[in-house]
């Protein structure tokens, strides 16, 4: 298998968090995005993947897309440890957290809304700071308040072992935590908990955008 | 089982068609959304549900939240008809098409981030209208792309029964054709031979927002 992925990006980060806590091996393609111009805007990437996104896992001649298909696809066919619990409301639950995430957090904060901001609105980097910084507080709080409340969480999102409502929480948090958006995790003491739980575990620390080849700088935008 | 949903919402719509697809009867419970305010802004409904969005489908103690944590719940449940394929690399096609709805089209037009750029971008209408316009032609483009040229695109968006790319896609086209978006589906066949072969059938037709209860005509913005 070969994981086409961007070392900065966040929905990358989560697949290399599934694929450790498996202890699944695979080549690692690395993509590079940027403000003005990247891997994903030219005529070959497109052709592989329409969506000209990352991250892409490709396993033989199928190309799978979008992190929670990819991480879902993984946990089927490699089902220990498990990233989703046994039972359907523990899993519409573990789900609905990391969706969430994937649905009401990043993607406002993603490049390709962020440079859509600064074209069409003539947003300029302090403008897009604030914004970033807007999704991820009122985005926290609303975590914060459903983890502290619920007796479902436990050392992690659910219960004590990592599941996808981690492997979506922490690159979201490490992303709160850039200079451009610079936010305090000590107004989120429950996710501040859960984050060093999972970065203090291998899977989560080896899959950090600075532990992957390529790395130099958190990206500006 | 209660579904909190609001008519015109296109992920309560998604949850709609699901339940009709399986055949199972829930109690709908309208929540009004607002540009101004709405029943979502409201302390009862952020207890009630910290993520102040709909859908939620009340099942017994439990409520669960984001569309398609709901819709996996209930073909867990309820496995027929099957919303996704047997294999795992269909289901990973599946889901990967229908997060991209959920991921990359949606989102930047829901209701929240058209209300913050208005009130932090100063967008006006017209503004609003262009970027709702910019990202169903971007995303709806890259869903051609993919689904014309895949030999597993049938009838429907996989094979010739309804899966859960179909569910996501089928509200995202309705939303397009309103009049402050104005998408016209000429520009893409593949997308409008699936339109008409989903709303041919009672129980995506049943779920549109005006066979609701309380609709009186689209939401402006």
């Amino acid at each position: 298998m070969r994981l086409h992925h961007f070392h900065s990006s966040s929905t990358s980060f989560r697949v290399r968090i599934a694929l450790n806590l498996k202890g699944l091996e695979v080549d690692y393609v690395p993509i590079q995005l940027g403000w003005s111009s990247g891997d994903h805007d030219k005529p070959a990437y497109r052709e592989f993947n329409p969506q000209q996104n990352v991250p892409v896992l490709e396993d033989g001649d199928a190309t799978l897309v979008q992190s929670l298909a990819i991480i879902e696809y993984l946990d089927e066919l490699h089902p220990e440890p498990p990233l989703l619990p046994r039972d359907p409301l523990g899993r519409a639950r573990v789900r609905g957290l990391a969706l969430y995430v994937a649905c009401e957090i990043q993607p406002p904060n993603n490049l390709r809304v962020q440079r859509h901001l600064a074209a069409a609105m003539g947003a300029d980097q302090a403008a897009l700071s604030r914004w970033q910084r807007h999704w991820i507080d009122v985005g926290f709080d609303v975590l914060e308040t459903q983890l502290s409340r619920s007796p479902l969480t436990g050392k992690f999102c659910h219960g004590d072992t990592p599941t996808v409502a981690d492997i979506f929480l922490v690159p979201q948090m490490y992303n709160a935590q850039r200079k451009v958006v610079g936010a305090d995790l000590a107004r989120w003491p429950t996710l501040r908990r859960i984050w060093d739980a999972c970065v203090a575990l291998p899977a989560f620390d080896r899959a950090k955008p600075q532990n992957q080849a390529g790395f130099e700088s958190p990206v500006g935008h």
